[in-house]
């Protein structure tokens, strides 16, 4: 059976990856009465008094909105709202699974940024986090910068950090095993949502030589097709122009989030000795591992489980939204999405550091208590 | 332990009274590539061609979203969409216990009418259909209305219907049993979301002499509070005036959804023999079934669950949910809430219906099935 026959049966089966279950038995009219009326006006005149009990009497406290308008879905691109939502369940299963954390799957059937703003902080009160996925970029930077200025709740895009937190955490593990230095030449490859987030914390964590491309080649003001991506000419580029093959000559690092195949053996060839590369373009990387092993690269991780080295968010999200509703935190800020990724390499003892083991296995248990162990540090 | 401290007490263990679980387990590689990427590209691209298949391959089919603005809550008024959450996860929880289906509570934090439709219609395709709750009249009525125009899904105010449905399911026993006609003189009390769909549904089912009073005695175009109130006094009213102690006169049913002890023993003496009080404010009725008795009332009905004759809209919403969905209607007509009405009036034999006898149980087993079947028998 190929995989879409097992798939399309087992969803067929599943009926819903998720399910929504009570956790109080009714039996008889005395559970009717505390669970329901008249017992339940009871924490309601609580929540009233003093909000901050929604978190002790509703499911608020552990529980994460998985919201999406089916704009940018996978490597399927905008597939529309319904279609997209076997992915916000599947995302909703790995949210219980990896972290206990109960998720809800909601898409919107508008792509306007206002619209979208909008009735996700209307909704914010039935949720103690807002992950946003697959929403298009660049509209997906306006809606996160949007809702974290005006929710009380944090709003996550996991295509954005999620993908940043883990490819930064592999990246801090191949300097230290190649025993590169902070002003290495790091090429990242696709500037939406996924690359200038990469791109911008990797800064932060101190990689400052960066060259940001997109299918044009470098970015310029010229050829960039939003302001996020002229800025981001600005912050890295800084004039340079040129096409990708000309960004890689000696390079020590790529990090592609673009597409199949555009990395040729010749222009992994033209990297510096002991490159890195980093080819997460799903399910086809933008170079093969065997190709990349060939022109002698170093490190090589995909975003595939059946390769070494799988660089996947879902090293991030579980352990990062278990943290934030933990401790009740509004806002995953830059400091906390660094710390997350230090934590996650350092996950790999130095001594068990090698080109194949540069990142945990997405079952390494470890991993979720530890990003949520270090998001709760940062409670108010 | 007083029902304050234990609800407390209950509602803190709870921490939520639903809970979202995982239906796959994702224990390896396998399993993530069925049930996210790749596979999930599967079921996501049939959607894509073919919306309906949404109900194959998501929850959708047996869900139902439970939404407030927390503007009418219980009989605690306008306490805000936070506090409201505790009474929506209690009816999430009795969506799922009594009829299998999944609920999920959402507040929106906006009171006005264009806000709510469009929330509500934006986020249809998450859910196959909506139960509105807990939202104040007038509004509730144009949210309602507008949002069964244009939603592809059934969108159902239990406030109203399910209250209606069930009234009128009693009602038709309490006929039979003292031999009374369609043509009985019937006084509803309480002109808000409930007293208006009763007044209509009981109507549409062949009562005819309805006098519908509010907290200023008979509507009239001069009392009315809004176009809705106005509406009735046309249809019921006529023209009549005066307090509800003129309307009782004579009159064979009196059905509060009011206030407490509002009808005095005088009020009740007053009405024609063989009497009938639904008094169904809760906590406390418009008269004590007690005081009922002594006037010689003949059938007395409450919400309470501790007198015979409990009316709960219970015995309706999760089994009109459940059949809904099972026969993806779009709408619930007027002719499914009658029928529905009929149905749990007939779960009742003749032989066995008595003055304490009425309405099913909400524990009796057989009632959810019955509806389910009745809606679903109006599957196109």
């Amino acid at each position: 059976m190929d995989m879409k026959e097992k798939s399309l049966e087992a969803h067929s089966k599943w009926k819903g990856k998720i399910e929504v279950i009570s956790r109080c038995d009714i039996k008889n009219n005395e559970d009717l009465a505390v669970a329901y009326t008249p017992g339940v006006a009871h924490p309601c005149l609580e929540i009233q008094k003093d909000e901050n009990l929604s978190y002790e009497y509703t499911r608020r406290g552990n529980l994460v909105a998985v919201i999406t308008d089916g704009s940018a879905v996978l490597g399927l691109g905008d597939i529309g709202p319904l279609a997209a939502m076997p992915v916000m369940e599947g995302k909703c299963v790995l949210f219980k699974e990896f972290a206990g954390v109960d998720a809800f799957p909601l898409c919107i059937k508008d792509k306007d940024v206002n619209t979208i703003v909008n009735t996700i902080k209307l909704l914010e009160g039935s949720f103690g986090a807002i992950n946003l996925e697959d929403i298009s970029a660049p509209r997906c930077f306006e809606i996160e910068e949007r809702l974290n200025e005006i929710c009380d709740i944090p709003v996550f895009h996991d295509d954005q950090h999620g993908t940043a937190i883990v490819t930064l955490a592999a990246l801090l593990n191949a300097k230290k095993l190649l025993k590169k230095d902070y002003d290495m030449k790091i090429v990242v490859n696709g500037a939406g949502a996924a690359g200038i987030a990469i791109s911008n914390l990797i800064y932060e964590a101190g990689f400052k030589n960066i060259v940001i491309c997109d299918r044009y080649g470098i970015i310029t003001h010229e050829n960039a097709s939003n302001d996020y991506q002229r800025k981001c000419a600005d912050k890295f580029n800084k004039g340079k122009e040129g096409t990708l093959k000309d960004a890689l000559e000696g390079a020590d690092a790529f990090i592609g989030v673009s597409a199949a195949n555009i990395v040729t053996k010749e222009m992994a060839l033209s990297m510096n000795k002991d490159a890195i590369i980093f080819a997460l373009a799903n399910p086809t990387p933008e170079i093969m591992p065997e190709t990349a092993r060939e022109a002698d690269v170093k490190v090589i991780a995909t975003g595939r489980s059946d390769y070494p080295n799988q660089i996947n968010n879902l090293l991030v999200f579980p352990g990062i939204i278990k943290g934030a509703l933990k401790a009740r935190i509004n806002k995953i800020s830059k400091e906390i999405q660094l710390e997350v990724a230090r934590a996650i390499a350092g996950c790999i003892d130095e001594a068990d550091l090698n080109p194949d083991y540069i990142i945990p296995s997405v079952f390494d248990k470890r991993v979720v208590d530890l990003v949520c162990d270090v998001v709760y540090k940062f409670r108010k």
